[in-house]
């Protein structure tokens, strides 16, 4: 069994984590840690009375870093879903995680799918010479495209720096696209990286989809990511905790599990 | 049995528009018509020979008005998939057809599918609040948004003009959404009528497709029709044809008879 | 304004009305009754001190009824989500509504979304020769298919009863197909009225969606809707509240006012 | 400049070939070989009058074995698209690659979007606990489900079996789903490799598609792959020609150069 303390307990996203960790059979909730109202107040309290071997923390900016030294300066292995760490930040946290010997994990997305759609879009991107890519989102998400869809572009584009000698594909997503007239502005979407253009449609109805389209003649594929609840990250912490148990390492990103 | 005769019988919708007709159990090819190489050079000629009830028209827009003319001067009902009349010609032709009690059957799209879901988006806009359109087309098409993207986005705006007392359905179909910031320009796409916004993706393995998307909180209705064949236009000719045979009146659009 | 009483407040549907009614600009919650901890414990109660136009009920099959004959028989309009009603209790409410000139709407499901999908499917029918249902439902329903699947069917099948002597649609869904060998048991699904097949998907992640897919030579158009969550009952509710405060009649089934 | 011949030049694929490997700029044609009507009957005669550096040959089932001994005893690498090889023949064409160093590439399917969805869902299943199969093909089609649907099912089965005690997968895919009931027999589907269902949908308007489905709660992923014309398998003929030619090895199935 292992002993999973929850930091954040009282909030929305600990509060999943610890439906979760309850209905793993692998896993034993030790300690609901949270400043407002918590089992325990600090992670100082919680290490007191319980044994923690993994933290799950999904707390605050303003307190994640703190609490990440503490765990790693207390043979702690942590799983960080709290955004917020400074690139520096996450630096300090690795060298520590690896002089300690102490597992380390962070990620910005725990969604698996999210994840898994990613990589394959990299994975394809090798393969089509034309793609672009539509996201779907609830009306109160203020930035388009989102964060999802452009880091998306970015992996299809690296994907095709360079080549081997077999494959021919070349770095433009919008091979053989005659010239183009928008008779509204905005209808071809947003040329992002390698010309992959990036569509965002945003209403309610939707929490968060995004969908990446490859073509060439006679077909297409499509590969789509839905979550329409928060309990869809719960697979990947829950992945994330039991590989930092066995492995006790630093691993940023939950693609470098999967 | 309807005796149908194929004007601009070579090309390629004529070749198709005959294929469909020898298929029909209701229906006898009685001439094929062709300026190049036909059965018959030009209507008279067949006219001469066989009796039509009915004529497909598939040719050019240079000589489509000759030949509606001369259809409904000899008594012979006609259908025509050709585009290219001028609004004052159509309205010629209605009068004519009227006066004449020769059916004509004008129609810039033959596809059921397509005609249904543009009629389905017009009465879905009447009960949701938040709706936009994705279009899709091959590579080789120089203008976005699709001219059919533009027309569904203006029947739906139609549709909530004025109010029943009864649904509260006002014009604008991105209720609620917040201030929006497109940090790549185009993200949100083609903003059209009563805001509803259209977004254009352009890559082979699309002939034309096109998907209407509603939402609301908790449900998403989305209409979807795909064309990867021009026999799709088919069932609609058929359609038009046996409408024309009963009903011997002027007609513009398919969607007038569905 | 309208003054709305909603019967069955403390329930999952109810706390979602009362918070549609109170965002609803033309309407005013006035009662929340509810037999356990209710502002008001019955309708009665509520009536005594507040002026109710319109009851909205989420109750319990054993109770329904009995709300239903007191609202009529005080002049109160109804608007019904409970299940449970018998067909001869619809009837008698159906006679009392007419014979006291009050309101009285019942519907089996509240998403707008739901009953456009089943009329679009409806109006389609008659123009295609193939088609089936898919439907993806959470894994804790138990019976498949659904009976908004099969209801779908039924309606499909209605519409292509007789002929016009235009439209040449016959009854069967799967015309043309070959001679169909499954080589595991169960593959081309369910085969309900018309044959038209129906597919249930059972998994995590979906609440209810359904998609109606129709196909000719070269096309196909679907007709989806997705739930992910109650609310999307709620503008079917407001719609009926609306609609019923003006007309005061007798209604079964947001498909007639839609 | 890659030499190509094509063996089948008159032949449906033979002709998509030809049209390919003309437009790809680093091939030249340099033979058309068809027992009827071809520029060369045989490979032989072909052989004797130009410089093959790539034979692709999509001929026939009785004629591929002859081909290919052919092709790799006079150091002609091959590239098969022909179905009907046994697996003693397969063999030996491998055990003769290997000793004469000429390459010889069989795919039972070029679709390089097809490929890449199998092998996506492949990858998926191993984090997800539930997922099914809908795969849509035209009503000519006798048999369901289709051969890349259950070899699809049996690739996401093979994923799962064994652990590596960091994820918890398990073999069954239909995970805590309740005890079902089929009201209709089929609704569920083909229950094949490890409970994954499959639903076979049969209409005009679908050459060949199909999805795959993985769902937690909260989140589903989509694996979607349409063909439409015999075009798609076009890169994936190019790319294992280009392959071929740098490797000179043999290769069974296109997944292992994807």
């Amino acid at each position: 069994m292992i002993n999973v303390a929850v930091c954040g307990a009282n909030g929305k996203m600990g509060q999943e984590v610890i439906k979760a960790v309850k209905s793993a059979e692998d896993m034993l909730l030790v300690a609901k840690i949270d400043i407002n109202d918590g089992e325990f107040a600090t992670i100082k309290d919680a290490k007191d009375s319980v044994n923690i071997d993994i933290l799950v923390d999904f707390t605050q900016p303003k307190s994640i870093y703190e609490n990440a030294l503490y765990c790693l300066n207390n043979n702690i292995n942590i799983v960080i879903g709290t955004t917020g760490l400074s690139d520096m930040q996450i630096e300090q946290l690795e060298k520590l995680s690896k002089e300690s010997h102490t597992g380390c994990f962070i990620a910005p997305n725990f969604s698996t799918g999210a994840v898994l759609m990613m990589k394959f879009a990299q994975m394809a991107a090798k393969y089509f010479n034309n793609a672009e890519i539509i996201e779907y989102h609830h009306n109160q998400k203020k930035d388009a495209p989102s964060g999802t869809a452009v880091k998306t572009a970015a992996m299809m584009a690296e994907a095709v720096n360079g080549t081997d000698g077999v494959n021919d594909k070349i770095g433009d997503f919008t091979n053989g696209n005659c010239t183009e007239i928008e008779t509204i502005a905005g209808a071809r979407g947003a040329n992002s990286y390698n010309n992959i253009h990036i569509h965002s449609v945003r209403m309610p109805g939707f929490m968060a989809s995004q969908e990446v389209i490859f073509g060439s003649n006679g077909q297409t594929l499509k590969i789509r990511h839905d979550s329409t609840d928060r309990e869809c990250y719960m697979p990947g912490v829950l992945l994330a905790i039991r590989y930092i148990n066995v492995h006790k390492n630093f691993v940023y990103g939950l693609n470098n599990i999967l």
